[in-house]
């Protein structure tokens, strides 16, 4: 799907769907802002627009091509962005967390996105900007920051939720035993080394080095990337926070199973230290060899009365030595 | 609430409750100092200060939000601060630790800060401008550095508090045993964690590269902001080192409850090797097959011999080889 | 070997297997390419091209040692690369990596390639230049630019492969059990380790430091080497995203076998705990001494009985506490 | 206590307890430096001393409080410092290691330190310049040099003296068993964080960034700066190999404990599979049902055959199988 | 021992021995090189020495201590270099790993080289400085150059071996048991971390940032410079990469163990729960009281066949349960 959305700075309106084959003209007046988003694209159509727009064939072919990495390019006239979206899926079987690749092209006054899915953060500033001229009026990076502005505030609730399931897990480790708890831990290291991974290079995009920027932003948008950019970084504090969290939590649970392998250890080692000599008691008194007092009544109470004692002597000791 | 405090420079006197509608004329006077606190404030009355001051609407933004991540934006002709003060209790069941926004406008002789909840550290500043204008007639971001102060001052007892509970535990893991050591180490080291995520954007605003601050100071300023940035990182190295202390016991913890987990299976085995023969032996004479030896009375005395003979030989083979 | 590459500018044709003789002759022009392909090269014939285009000792040193670290080294009037491509064997019983070196001797209109065995990166790129010019019209630079673009995509589906195995080793380590899972683990913690070794010194030479390389590259080819340290820092990436999770996957393997463990011991443990008593009962019964009611018919039942109540109350007491 | 030593330069000669009153005076000639040595001073001396110099209010709040980092900061015409020396104590049942707390004014031509205990390095100094110009002559900073050299000195011993332990700890892994080893790596653990968190910013401030010093160093000084900043480098360097080595050692000992717990577990479960069928079986034939051959006198001698071959095959099986 | 050794430029000849009461003479040509090469020194001969050069205390101070850490110094006219040879002894019962260590004065035109015991890299050198003037015709860091790269060049055959060491432990981690392989790993680890100590210094020493050097190198010998600092480098990389391959060798040998462990107390639960019931049954039946069928003489052969459908139903459900 291609859809078309362009700003006419002169009428201060918005057009969409608008030909492509006029291209140059709408172009010609460099207020204009034109946007086309292009999903579920065949190759034909992201090569017409490639050659439309004379993009440079390396940035072409990553378009086509999945490329795990956000960056941004710069070519004469224009910047290439790679750029991801999260997905998270808590109830998936597997693979809790994708990442969708959005491709950017940043013109002085046009953009182009490309993304194989429906993003919804593309869809709702799509939906405002059929009307309203709120998000093309300030060029065409402001309309990128809110494209991904959208994205990045998608993420919190995602956090949100990692957050509260590393609560749960912290609650379990003392109370539960299974392998819930094991593969949950999994699940969520697996969860924040994938968002971590895919989002150290946004950052690396958006930050700016003494003041300057990897691609050029007016002045009066700076304020907006500087706060991208601090959305980006409160991420990846979470993410780190999260995961120092995780792994404490999982270094706990092995010692909690340690302390509780010990603990039960020590009851079989109670339990045989009483009931062996008992065996051995009764055994001996089992043997078919004369015993003295073999048919002494009496015999059988002082047996029971002596285990008795040797019981409670030991049952004392242990609890002297905080065994029990 | 909303609180007022003016220093007037020309009397050399302190005003408070002032009229903000007069704000322009308080303000004309370049030596003057306004500061205003809000907290429990209403959305309304943000919004109201917001533009009596001509704030940008993303700093405005991050007032009504939580912002996780202490940092300072500049703007035209005033800087955005958020910064967070920690609250620390020992005896709550879950989360000993909270953090506490504030943030801070710094114009050049305005201030305003806002915060949902009274804050310690604002509340003490705040008794001593109502009569005296020691704090504020060193300009604004000397204001500014007296209530950081005091929220940075508030960490130190926090820190030594903790220090105190890793003392502990740290005598504690060679005599306790059970969950009490390892849910302590467990709080400890979420506790630290999310110290050192509210300290560390907290040092990088406050520290300066190469004698530059990312704001404005005046030279006699200067020397206070170095000590606050000195005291956050004295805070940081404790909270590091108190890190690596919590790492270190609970490595030895873990090493204890496998010491133990060694020894008692090792009377365990002592214990078996010794009993378990003795068992046999008894079921031997206890065969209902004929036995040589069987009505000879002094039988059983051998037996019993011979069994003596043996647990002594065991007992001195094991001391031997240092299992007992 | 010794292939030869010859790109004459003035009549836009390829030759081959040119005579070196003439080497000063066909280099004149400065647009025209001269490529050398040498392997399983003597010594002899090493010295021989090192002669002819006068090559630093130190260079030629290189050459004839294994170096297992990639680097680029500056002279008057050539650079010169060490590379390596990797060659991955899942099914090697030992080594599944080893990596081929590659040196380039990279002059303004010349370029040198040596290696010790055939390499299929460089053997693609021969093919095509036999025959067409494609390769070889942009320069020397853009010439190595293709060797080495055709190595480094060689190792994407090597690290498809290996986040298979990492997939499925993240499947087995709940189900399966035994040293497979373990020398599974272990060989790709040393896969990750030695791709990774060599990885980043090559990442190191094509990144750019403020848009400054290490050697030189022609304006119109620096979206090419971009591209390329974009590909080299994807792999890097990915390499250290499948470290980490190997290294999540294998403590929660490591955690799983000591729950396997805690579990079974819980086993033996309420085994004994019910099994022992019982041992002592009936040997109580069978002593050689009088026993009250010993001839009573009724006694046995009542022996069953009492063993059957408390077997009955131990399950449930175990169960209660939640250890079967 | 306040001493003073004055170095006369004009007279070449050594002072001591001037009458600080004439401090203006005895500091006109810039080539004269007085050395102010304070410890267990109360706080109206300190306060005295402070308004003698005009010291910063904060730098004096530095004095008074505990500071646990290291730091210098600049003022209008001095510097002051904070530095620690480190006080080791082998035997002491907790804390081995605590830091004393050295604060220093540096100003052109004189110096103050001051502490709350005296300090061997600062003692030795001071007995020097009691008689010798040595110490005094070549300028302030010289005199600095010389007691932060004596501090630094101190460590060399302390440090060794841990290696010593390290070596035993090492021996001992492997050897002896029990809480001792545990113990002594706990302490040097801990012992090897303080030191560490004391040296990293005492190196830092006397670290050059390309040859410039955070306080001003006369030339003919910078060796004896560059030779401190290495022997602080050479600690650091000795503090993180011991922490790797501790680390390691304790690693295997936690390893040799497993190993030693998987070796008794072994022998208990051969033990047990041996010996169990033994029970089982003379068990049966002590039932007290019909038993065929149950007055055949040779019956005891081929149950007796039977156990021992049984006996037998179980210790080769075992053998083989390289569990005994 | 101080041996001497002078190239006379005009005269293009080697001179060794000479006279060093002519020094000032011989050093006259700046072309001219002198070095004197010291090993088991008196304190008085290296103060002769030092008086002669006039060499700064603190140089001569760290040429009689022990200085653990590489390092360059630079003087008025000279520089003073410690550097570190490594002594390997695989065999060595303790501390397979010592350094040398080797102190260089490096002047314009004179190199004093001091060690205690004799050097190979230093003794090669020298034996062929005696005859040609190869190495020193080039200047004095030239012949530096060539001392250092014997040193280097001895590290790689004693990686090699620690290569081949831990090829071994990762063999025998599935197959041996004992403390042979957790021995072997801490040897390799402790000999691993003091390689790294010594080696990471000396590269930075030769090392250069952005092409310079911490002292004076002329053009033609920096290719000799880069390949040291190459070589240093790729020692560094392998130690770094051994010890992630040691590291992961002891993490696969400590799961191993548990493993083992696991499978041990599984084989003990599954013996226990076979033969208990058994003991139990048995022991039922030898209970002296009146037992229905006591006198039934197939009676025994219905308690074997309950006993035998028992175990083989415990083996079948075991089986299906996988715990053997």
């Amino acid at each position: 799907m291609i859809k078309t959305y362009l700003y006419n700075h002169d009428e201060h309106l918005m057009y969409h769907d608008v030909d492509l084959f006029e291209k140059d003209e709408l172009l010609e007046n460099p207020n204009n802002l034109l946007w086309i988003d292009m999903y579920n694209c065949t190759e034909y159509e992201l090569n017409y627009i490639g050659e439309l727009f004379d993009f440079h064939p390396l940035a072409m072919e990553d378009c086509l091509q999945k490329s795990p990495r956000a960056k941004v390019d710069e070519y004469d006239d224009y910047h290439f962005f790679v750029l991801h979206a999260i997905r998270y899926d808590e109830d998936a079987s597997e693979d809790e967390i994708s990442s969708i690749e959005l491709d950017v092209f940043l013109g002085s006054n046009y953009i182009v996105t490309i993304h194989t899915v429906p993003l919804n953060s593309v869809g709702s500033v799509a939906r405002v900007c059929r009307d309203s001229v709120d998000y093309m009026e300030h060029g065409a990076e402001h309309l990128l920051y809110n494209i991904i502005d959208k994205i990045v505030d998608e993420l919190f609730p995602i956090l949100e939720s990692i957050g509260d399931r590393i609560d749960e897990v912290e609650d379990n480790i003392f109370v539960y035993r299974g392998t819930e708890v094991t593969e949950e831990i999994l699940a969520l290291k697996q969860t924040l080394i994938l968002i971590r991974k895919v989002l150290i290079p946004q950052r690396n995009i958006f930050s700016n080095i003494r003041g300057r920027y990897s691609f050029f932003i007016q002045d009066e948008n700076v304020p907006y990337f500087l706060d991208l950019a601090d959305h980006l970084n409160s991420l990846l504090d979470m993410v780190n926070t999260y995961r120092d969290l995780v792994n404490s939590a999982f270094e706990i649970y092995h010692s909690v199973i340690s302390e509780r392998t010990s603990d039960i250890i020590t009851i079989l080692t109670v339990i045989s230290i009483i009931m062996m000599p008992f065996t051995v008691i009764t055994g001996f008194f089992g043997m078919n060899v004369p015993i003295p007092g073999q048919n002494n009544p009496f015999m059988i109470w002082g047996i029971t009365l002596g285990m008795m004692i040797l019981a409670i002597w030991m049952i004392v000791y242990f609890k002297h030595r905080k065994w029990i």
